[in-house]
């Protein structure tokens, strides 16, 4: 039994621990143990749980000189959440999954964060299971920082949680992008809007009216600056952007395939002619800043946030920068305790919504 | 009265003749009238009638050298339907806006096709009203061409006409979209997909699984791909996405700011230092390459696809280039008789369908 055991005084120092699911993603364990030393190197203090198959995954340790290290601790598990799974199946059987024990760490309190690049429909089935939504939320969403031009970035959610999302639940989303905008990004007053397809009043589905009716009459968000449309989303209009889990995850996805649509039509006609090629080899410094800017490992690691603790889901298919970025995400939330000043805020828009409801509101 | 007739002999001839919304746009009439000279230099055979004021128009049509020339009727109108105009306003007032007339020439048999560049919304409904949708199609639906890496390009439906679609409706848009590869592009069994946010049967919403079940029972579609997610828009792998309106104007507008966000991180890169300015001085064909391939007003132009007479809506804020690819467009639809096309492939979807339901299609 190769179960590897560090004794860790996280209490006492308030050093953060985060949980790694080491079998999620394309290429795990590689990337996802090499990921770990990435983010070993980045965040020295940090202690790592790392479950996964130790006939898989201690090889790997060893391999990027982890094994045996006072921060990291090996966790063996028998059983792997694989991409086929079903998130029903992945409920009622895998109880021993390094996905499924990763996650419990931080239901236990061993764990700050789980990271995992695994199935993201078991992940997310098992991470309200085990970890619960908080208090008054209906539904948790997921939540990632997006680029934008001034470079402070925009806060976007629900990015595939939930297909269908009624108006109170959008009402709530505004709240969880406010808090995280506010913990993560440190941005004192974020300006929150809903995605829509004009930014006329009269525009867009029943449920988005109805959310930002709801939104005006108890003046339920700080700063809630109305519609916003698709094309406003790096602008920086805006520091919040809210949507459905559907609309979320077919205009993340868009957005991707269109920056590589883009870069891969400059890529061509630069390298028609031998003089568009040498101006592309002199400017190369200046390519590589862009290639850099645009980086999707940089962006990766969404949140599910509104549970109870930090789970975060980085891409299955992202390289192990990617998933020490992932970690780094995962890191700052837990820093922040993101998820305290939620349950506060939460609160808040509960008594403004039941004081606009009973009429209160409008003396 | 400035009203300037010409004697046009388009019925014996076949000559296409294209309605002109003159008053339509930012900065109607001058991109408008402008963008008819740019399109008669490329058709010098079609016809045009333009609808609008006669007190801005005439000078503008002067200016061109448009004026009294014999492909180039005038049509004075005394009304302008702007942007701020509500839709239902402009079906009970506004009976001689230059839209409406615009719509009402191609109603009457005397243009072939109309552009505009107006009110979105005014645009659609006066379309419906006066051209009447296609007997068995339920719903018109906004359909584009998009650029691919391929440079075939993709037809996308629907952006913006429905926001709420049921599942029936959602089958009719593949056939549509299917007629409109069929006559624009001239692919012969073009490949159609709904777009999900995820290839998997069980995502997504009940409408799309509902959709995707009548299509597989019916054979309702002759080359139905499946779901296909929002990074695969460029990628060239089907020939036809269809989506609901809400869905797929979020999705357009995504990649319009994409596109401008990609295309000005990159600027900005090139700009820092002076080698990058030299590098991108040498590889400037590159760079105009570049910018062409990706214009936004080559891909202007969209149709509101399912109606008896060919609509099409050019952007509110493009400059005459654009808008005289919307009327290319136009020109494209009326030549190749889309709606002849669609109305077949309709009546045959209507046998697929019943066939079905009578369970006749289990034998």
């Amino acid at each position: 039994m190769a179960t590897q055991q560090t004794t860790t005084d996280q209490f006492e120092t308030h050093v953060t621990t985060l949980a790694i699911d080491a079998m999620g993603g394309d290429k795990a364990p590689f990337t996802t143990i090499e990921g770990v030393a990435l983010a070993h190197k980045k965040h020295p203090d940090v202690h790592f749980k790392v479950f996964g198959l130790d006939s898989s995954v201690v090889p790997e340790l060893k391999k990027q000189g982890l094994w045996g290290h006072n921060k990291i601790q090996f966790v063996a598990c028998s059983e792997i959440i694989s991409g086929a799974t079903e998130p029903r199946l992945a409920i009622r059987q895998f109880k021993d999954s390094s996905m499924r024990r990763a996650i419990q760490a931080v239901a236990d309190g061993e764990a700050d964060a789980v990271v995992s690049a695994g199935n993201t429909g078991a992940y997310m089935v098992l991470s309200k299971l085990l970890l619960k939504t908080i208090p008054g939320l209906q539904r948790p969403a997921i939540t990632t920082l997006l680029p934008t031009k001034d470079g402070k970035g925009i806060v976007m959610l629900d990015l595939g949680a939930n297909v269908h999302v009624p108006a109170d639940v959008l009402v709530q989303f505004c709240i969880m992008g406010q808090a995280f905008a506010k913990c993560v990004q440190g941005i004192r007053n974020p300006s929150v809007a809903l995605l829509n397809i004009g930014s006329e009043e009269l525009k867009g589905t029943t449920v988005l009216k109805e959310a930002q009716s709801m939104i005006q009459k108890a003046g339920a968000v700080e700063n809630y600056t109305g519609f916003i449309e698709g094309d406003d989303v790096f602008n920086g209009k805006v520091d919040v952007i809210v949507t459905d889990g559907f609309t979320g995850n077919v205009a993340l996805k868009t957005i991707e395939g269109t920056v590589k649509f883009v870069a891969e039509a400059m890529r061509e006609e630069l390298k028609r002619t031998w003089i568009t090629r040498l101006g592309a080899f002199i400017s190369l410094s200046g390519f590589k800043a862009f290639k850099k800017r645009l980086d999707p490992r940089r962006y990766n690691g969404a949140q599910f946030l509104g549970l109870r603790g930090i789970s975060v889901k980085s891409h299955g298919g992202t390289d192990a920068f990617g998933f020490s970025c992932a970690i780094s995400v995962a890191f700052d939330l837990a820093k922040n305790k993101v998820n305290e000043s939620l349950e506060s805020e939460i609160e808040t828009l509960q008594e403004k919504l039941i004081i606009a409801e009973s009429g209160a509101g409008l003396d």
